[in-house]
């Protein structure tokens, strides 16, 4: 796999000088243009061979180009606010909004490499690594990132030349640790291990570049001219797709642009009417909404399972047990004071609630998921998410926000973040409190009438109603997609409030109990 | 000072049963509102003796109101990401926007006023504590927030016996620790201290109550009433405000609602004209615009200084000494070429270059210094801020976005930021690159005809210009105010531009290495 980056490319030092100051200007026009479309971050990946220069590629690009749009990233060991989160918290957190451009040394791949080469890790866990890794590449690559992936390479003998190189140069010798030289012992290993996470990882979105280290001005040159291709072909291609929506289709010669414009919108939304069309028994069909519980019994079983639920609570934050509790369903369904239920006999101090309305305009500059990785509370605590991730194929997906690829791919890359929390020992519980369409009336009329309820009854309240089937699917696909052993969703019959606060506590005292009792 | 508070103040059962619905009824309202409105913050102290029920106060609060527009917060041992920042971080980092409410148990308070009561510091370091305190206070309520403290006291054997109460029941034995009983050994040293804490601490803006915290029911009744009286109060103010901007000058009838919008936005601008109209002798008169420096010289002193920077910071990142670079000047002064100058021997991993225009809506839903702080990098990192929290008192005063008074108290307020900056280590060194408005319009033209420079000139740049003078005594009075001992200012000439690197980055290494040998 490497060979051909060991065939000794170099440029001339006079070529190279003629080249770059066209190549910087075309990358400082690029960013411009980047920024000011604002539709797309650009995610740089180095890694390769100790010795190959990654780092000083980056700093050539960061003087190549304006720091200002530019975040550069490396990793070490992580602090220990990172260290009670899942691994890639990390890495979302440093993700470049829309229109900049982040170049990460030593990233999502170090950690798996390092402990593959080391021998921490079996061949099947690095495997689920690299898994891992296309599904978080994917993710950012289908909302629209132009990823590169430059793996720098030296031969054995070129590393060793190289380190004993920049020893020598007492302005360099400080770059020269002792691990380096462990590493240097252990190539072979690391070439094996690479060539497995090259392969793996190497995806039609997210191509690896194998680029030969030894000549400064040869990999610079290339890592240059490839990011500047790179951009401007997706700059390209985004300015051809909004001209294309400003002008007439070209076989319908008299449609009007807001009509096109509307077409391509709606084109997720279609596809949903057709199977509207079909009508279709939904999981939601089979809940037994006539289902309650008797006051006294309510009363007694709340107190009960408050007080279970604030010693479990007290005993998760001892243990570092996080947990995340995700409330969707239709408006009106209780889930506010089913929330409540749940917070009152804990500590405030350590329980968040979150409600997710529309996205703030940093939170629109990154991907849907970013908003929610951004709030990942520390260890030990609870964290309550009022609507969540789950927007994307409920609300999004009937309202036309999410064209059908778009929320039809987000069921995997939310298996994939819940995953993560999971595996990081977070305690995940979804609810999906129900009403019925005549309860939700009742409810809204209820509303209406009491003066500090009033505000939350809304215009779009009355016409969501409209689009009642259309949600029910959604919720039937999305508990089809999404409800996982380790993160199964709970569906509760919420037509009577006291029968729904109790099935809501019972079950996130058992999900704890569970887990703590694995401690 | 807290004899008041141990009279035996209590609520019947039968009584606060019957305020409780009304109450929470007025809060919930009161908080929605405010969440409408999102003109200001509301900040919660809680403060006093162990056992007083600050925690189940809290609680309370959060059950009777929304928990998912509050935010609650107390403070232990920092994180690592905490302790390498100003100590304050950890609190701006928490701050509620606009709208919110924030619960603050154990805040800014407690580290002064615990190391006071062990003996760790002496009562000098303590009223410097305090004056911090109210800087960071006053800081936040001249920008409106609405600041509340309670503080809740015990008499010395009513302490006792509630822990031994606490410590009887089951239930809640477990809040009492060792720590507990040990404060209470310290009883009298603690009210000491608090009564010195409060003394110097309650400010009009900012008061402190104290509460008698024996009887839970008095307690929160007395907690929740004035909270909910100081929203009614403050909004209620607001409203009124914008009432009057909406209607006719009641001396000037025929005035129209924009005129007087005009006039009360532009009250900072009338007096800065007054300034205007008796020309004055500027700091930026005095400089001597003519320096500059040949191109051999500029080569070999850029070469040097470059080389002599990398390794500073080098040493900085191990020693873990932050930098922090601060750069305004006029438009096309060079600020951008004197910061590449700086970052191009630097390594990537270890700078960032944060650019400061418009703040986005999550920024302007905080205090303008809350986007500063938050940026603020982990220890041994360099960081330019290329524009600045200097904006306050340049473009917001002279363009009259920001009022006379509240551009004139932003002096204090960067001071003490800058204080806190340099007090947890940070370098900080402030440049104004300075050029003649001769030299911005030949500049200007250049850049017209460079195309990948066009953009970077637009329409606000001309009309920046005929500010000039209004720009220059705002820098002046900048100067006066904000260039100390330990954060002065460096004033470059800049018409010359190899001239205006070679001075800033000697400034930088200068700085820096004094800070390094001090470690």
């Amino acid at each position: 796999m490497f060979e051909a980056a060991e065939v000794g490319s170099s440029i001339a030092k006079s070529e190279f000088r003629k080249q770059v100051p066209l190549l910087r200007h075309e990358l400082l026009v690029l960013q411009q243009e980047l920024l000011e479309l604002a539709e797309f971050p650009v995610i740089v990946v180095f890694a390769g061979v100790d010795g190959a220069g990654k780092g000083q590629t980056v700093n050539l690009l960061n003087e190549w180009m304006d720091p200002r749009w530019i975040v550069t990233r490396a990793y070490n060991t992580p602090s220990d606010e990172e260290r009670e989160r899942p691994e890639y918290w990390r890495f979302w957190r440093d993700l470049p909004p829309k229109g900049r451009i982040g170049l990460f040394l030593s990233s999502w791949y170090s950690r798996p490499v390092l402990d593959r080469v080391y021998g921490n890790i079996e061949l099947p866990q690095f495997v689920d690594c690299l898994d891992r890794i296309v599904a978080f590449e994917n993710t950012l690559t289908e909302e629209g990132a132009v990823l590169l992936k430059f793996w720098m390479h030296l031969s054995k003998p070129a590393q060793k030349r190289r380190l004993k190189a920049l020893e020598k140069d007492p302005l360099t010798s400080w770059r020269v640790t002792d691990r380096d030289w462990k590493h240097w012992e252990l190539y072979d290993e690391f070439v094996e291990t690479a060539e497995r996470a090259i392969m793996r990882t190497s995806t039609g979105r997210a191509p690896w570049t194998i680029v030969e280290g030894e000549d400064l001005n040869y990999r610079s040159l290339m890592v240059g001219t490839m990011i500047r291709d790179a951009i401007r072909k997706r700059i390209d291609d985004a300015r051809r797709t909004q001209e294309t929506l400003l002008q007439p289709a070209p076989d319908k010669p008299d449609a009007s642009a807001a009509e096109v414009a509307q077409k391509t919108a709606g084109d997720g939304e279609a596809s949903v009417k057709t199977i509207q069309s079909s009508p279709r028994i939904t999981i939601l069909s089979n809940l037994d909404m006539s289902r309650s519980i008797n006051k006294g019994d309510y009363r007694q079983k709340l107190m009960e399972n408050q007080a279970r639920l604030s010693k479990l609570c007290r005993e998760a934050f001892k243990k570092k047990v996080t947990t995340i509790l995700v409330f969707e369903g239709p408006d009106a369904a209780g889930k506010g004071g089913g929330i409540r239920r749940i917070t009152s006999p804990l500590d405030a101090r350590n329980y968040q609630v979150l409600p997710f309305a529309a996205p703030t305009d940093e939170e629109s500059a990154h991907h849907y998921l970013w908003r929610f990785w951004r709030h990942l509370s520390r260890a030990g605590r609870l964290t309550i998410y009022d609507r969540s991730w789950y927007g994307r194929v409920l609300v999004e997906r009937v309202e036309g926000f999410a064209s059908e690829e778009t929320w039809r791919r987000a069921y995997a890359e939310i298996n994939d973040f819940e995953d993560q929390l999971i595996e990081s020992d977070i305690v995940l519980a979804k609810f999906w409190v129900h009403i019925t369409k005549e309860e939700q009336l009742n409810r809204f009329k209820l509303r209406e009438k009491v003066p500090y309820k009033r505000w939350k009854l809304t215009e779009e309240d009355w016409r969501n109603r409209e689009k009642w089937g259309q949600y029910e699917m959604a919720v039937h696909d999305m508990v089809q997609h999404t409800s996982t052993i380790n993160a199964p969703w709970t569906l509760v019959e919420g037509n009577d409030k006291r029968y729904a606060r109790i099935k809501v506590i019972e079950t996130v005292c058992e999900r704890l109990e569970y887990k703590l009792s694995e401690k």
